[in-house]
């Protein structure tokens, strides 16, 4: 934004800009029953924040994966803001649930700890978001996210995954939850202003697992662009939205849908990634 | 390269690189007439030792755009190295040609001089090799240049920009060159090393034109990720050059081609860029 607000103003103007953003890609409509996948960090609060502020029907979840003080920290932040702002906060213990801590998966597996992460959160949070009936999942990614996991797969030119990069993923299964981004329009700095501005904490603990992400270096090239050519990073993705079916078009999906053998959720092999990754399978 | 080699090895490597490189993308044919642009830097009079070197019947281009002192000095460099290795340079000075020079044409124009300059370089470079008949322009753009150049059109999502970028650009009207980059799959350390190797004078003279070019600075970006992901850039270029093909079918490419009604060169509009450049039209 190149416009100088005051606190007030600035406050509307982003929840403004969530508010359009909502509208245009159609992500959620007004009756809709919201999940929001909440870390504990500044930019997936806000979001419940704001959603709930917009008037949507909210509720939060929290993935409890067992990284030691790390998850208990986050799950304080959590809980205490759910109070502030008056939400309900499910929490779910993957520990409890499944028998095993992200730690305990970790141990046993010659996957990276923020690979399994990965699967082991995109699963959860579809199973409850699946199992509770909510409309919609809505994640915290922002634009700084998402260019920079545009940027590392047009490095790789992985089709596949460019041809699926979209502020809305629709439910194309009874068994998959609709996937929203509601600030994909919004830079990594304006979320943190935004926390500033409402005095939302932004927490400085890091992962304890995460070691040399590639997602943060690919985040701080793209500011080192922006900075030399401001509006880079919002052009980049606008334009890619304009132009993503070029990439669709030569996709070619017959890839067979299947009902993982241990739990049951869609998947294309016999058994899901999260069972497998989990040792159900 | 991930091998190590004695000076002679890493000198064979390289020529047999640009050897496999043109037999692959069929850049030129045992009996073609290859004019190489020379500019006096190290990767183009490098190529121009190559393509001799491996047999091709190659002169070389210097265009003189008359900016003072650098003019003069990059000339030099281009004549001697021509004694050195017994070719035949063509000189070709715009202001003697066509009246102006470089200079003259960038204080009369709201352009930035490097683009002014493209627009003049491409322009006689094509204009000497069809009026000599020669059947192969070749320039040495490095891997590093066609990365940038790349990964910048991406930035924008300039679909045309992106389609056209190949190895090789046939000749579709007879006014136009087949234009080849044999250098396009070495780096700028790889033609760098190859130039000490062979005691290539490389040269540290800026033009002093050039003031704050976005692709230095695109180039540094991507040795950025280079050197946090070796490989990046070879895979970067390789997997686009598979994958060029889904930009070329989306642009619809229904210009029409018209001649330039002041020199009678293909242009899309009644005159072309050069001429309106230089004040022609």
């Amino acid at each position: 934004m190149h416009i100088s607000l005051c606190r007030e103003h600035y406050v509307d103007r982003i929840r403004g800009i969530v508010s359009d953003t909502i509208k245009k890609f159609e992500m959620i409509m007004p009756n809709d029953r919201v999940l929001v996948a909440v870390s504990g960090g500044k930019d997936s609060l806000a979001l419940w924040e704001i959603l709930s502020t917009l008037g949507y029907h909210t509720d939060a979840l929290f993935i409890d994966l067992g990284i030691e003080d790390y998850s208990e920290f986050c799950k304080r932040e959590c809980y205490n803001f759910g109070k502030e702002i008056g939400g309900k906060l499910i929490i779910f213990d993957l520990k409890k649930e499944f028998g095993k801590s992200l730690m305990d998966v970790v141990a046993k597996s010659p996957r990276k700890a923020c690979s399994v992460c990965g699967i082991i959160k995109r699963y959860i949070m579809n199973f409850v978001a699946v199992k509770k009936g909510y409309d919609a999942l809505a994640t915290g990614h922002t634009l700084d996210d998402e260019v920079a996991f545009l940027a590392s797969n047009i490095l790789r030119w992985d089709i596949v995954q460019i041809s699926r990069q979209k502020p809305v993923l629709e439910s194309w299964h009874p068994m998959l939850a609709k996937k929203v981004k509601p600030l994909c329009m919004l830079s990594d700095l304006e979320m943190m202003n935004y926390a500033l501005a409402l005095g939302i904490r932004v927490c400085e603990e890091k992962c304890p697992l995460s070691t040399n992400a590639f997602s943060p270096f690919m985040k701080k090239i793209l500011n080192d662009i922006e900075n030399r050519a401001p509006g880079t990073k919002k052009n980049f993705y606008r334009e890619f939205l304009k132009n993503r079916s070029i990439f669709e078009r030569t996709v070619i999906d017959d890839i067979k849908i299947m009902e993982c053998e241990n739990c049951g959720m869609p998947t294309v092999g016999k058994y899901c990634s999260f069972c497998k990754i989990m040792g159900f399978a």
